[in-house]
């Protein structure tokens, strides 16, 4: 079993199958799929379906609870959420930190990761079942985050943490292109200065004046192999067009 | 004026009015207010505002535009989001050096934060408008992200970053050069075509081969207006030039 099958979504009575839809295809975006309702008002609901996008298989599987304790029931972690900051002695977990400590129990255990009603969030009684409980850094001024916007913060951190460092060197291994030697890099500054001394747009009696600009705006793009082609390419079909205005 | 206000949320013609609203409440939720509309399908809409949750404000301020060019009008930096990978040459930013290098720009410069139609996305010419590109890191068998969706996941990039905003302001603003506007930097590029078709190193008749390659490298650096003008200056000076050789 996967991670990811390891962590459970758990929704404590919400009151809008929307939502139940719109945070199925949240989590089905970012990789989740073991979503829990704890007394659901309406469910299962023609809405949540509509607001699933494909998503369907999640809402199928989903399991529904009479109580947050049985939700919870074999979670070696539950973590539970909050828009609001809370007066409450337990663990507060960051965000950032998030998907890392919920991936390394995940990989041996049941996770829950617990959301509140859309208008009153979690009981007091409810985020105690949690060891740790995480806080949405919103606006002071306005908590108001829809409860699946809520669920897709969360799925979104846990889906960064499970992209390992192997997915990122593969990444990163794709886009790699092939970066301009030091000396194509002088080479392409001193063609500059003789062709645009050319057409006098350089003063080579005030070589400070442009020069210094010209090599701060290629430095600050990291040149490319292919860079150096186009641009010197660029210059040589200036020389030969001058070369021609003078027959 | 503070960052959060020199920061635009672009939604290129969006379909359901309702997303809108939800957009607007993500936003808020993350304390950002300007939003801009191209082509909305339906708004303003009574929709919008029953999904707004009291971020009705944003919507009565929403500024609306015939095009994506319009709506970036005065922005130094321009970002867009995909949940797909795209196979383009602009500059691929990852979204957690999102938040740090829109508000350093923001600080002092205007930034759009460009997203899609709900089903197709951006086209590639309007992320071509953008300097950078950012990717939603869905799983690959499931791209479907809500509209609301990945802005709440930018909108909340923006506010981590933002939390520590004192410290970006201070190292930005000892650094910071003005930026050049998105219609000076497709000024600049319509120039080069211009100029470089003049000299036979371009042909406008296979305009993929050669146009991209120049934008993806200019873009990279994040051009000032003082680049703009030292290279409209070169291609002026090249202009006069030809001129003169024709005489």
């Amino acid at each position: 079993m996967s991670s990811q099958e390891s962590i459970h979504i758990i929704l404590v009575e919400p009151s809008h199958p929307g939502n139940i839809g719109a945070v199925a295809r949240a989590m089905k975006t970012m990789g989740l799929s073991k979503l829990s309702l704890v007394n659901p008002r309406k469910f299962p609901h023609q809405t949540a379906y509509d607001l699933a996008s494909k998503a369907d298989d999640i809402l199928d599987n989903a399991e529904i609870f009479n109580c947050l304790e049985d939700a919870l029931t074999e979670t070696e972690m539950a973590v539970g959420f909050s828009a609001r900051p809370r007066e409450l002695d337990i663990d507060q977990l960051h965000l950032d930190d998030l998907g890392r400590e919920v991936l390394t129990v995940a990989a041996h255990a049941k996770v829950g990761i617990v959301f509140g009603r859309e208008h009153a969030g979690l009981t007091n009684q409810e985020l105690s079942l949690c060891q740790s409980h995480v806080l949405i850094p919103s606006v002071p001024e306005y908590h108001s985050l829809n409860l699946s916007h809520a669920v897709q913060i969360a799925c979104y951190e846990l889906r960064k943490a499970s992209l390992g460092e192997a997915d990122i060197l593969n990444a990163s291994s794709k886009s790699y292109r092939k970066m301009a030697k030091a000396e194509e890099i002088t080479g392409l500054f001193s063609h500059f200065e003789q062709t645009l001394a050319a057409i006098d747009f350089y003063n080579p009696n005030e070589p400070n004046k442009l020069m210094p600009k010209i090599k701060r705006l290629f430095n600050r793009t990291r040149l490319e192999a292919q860079d150096i082609n186009i641009l010197r390419g660029m210059l040589t079909a200036m020389d030969k067009c001058l070369e021609k205005g003078k027959d």
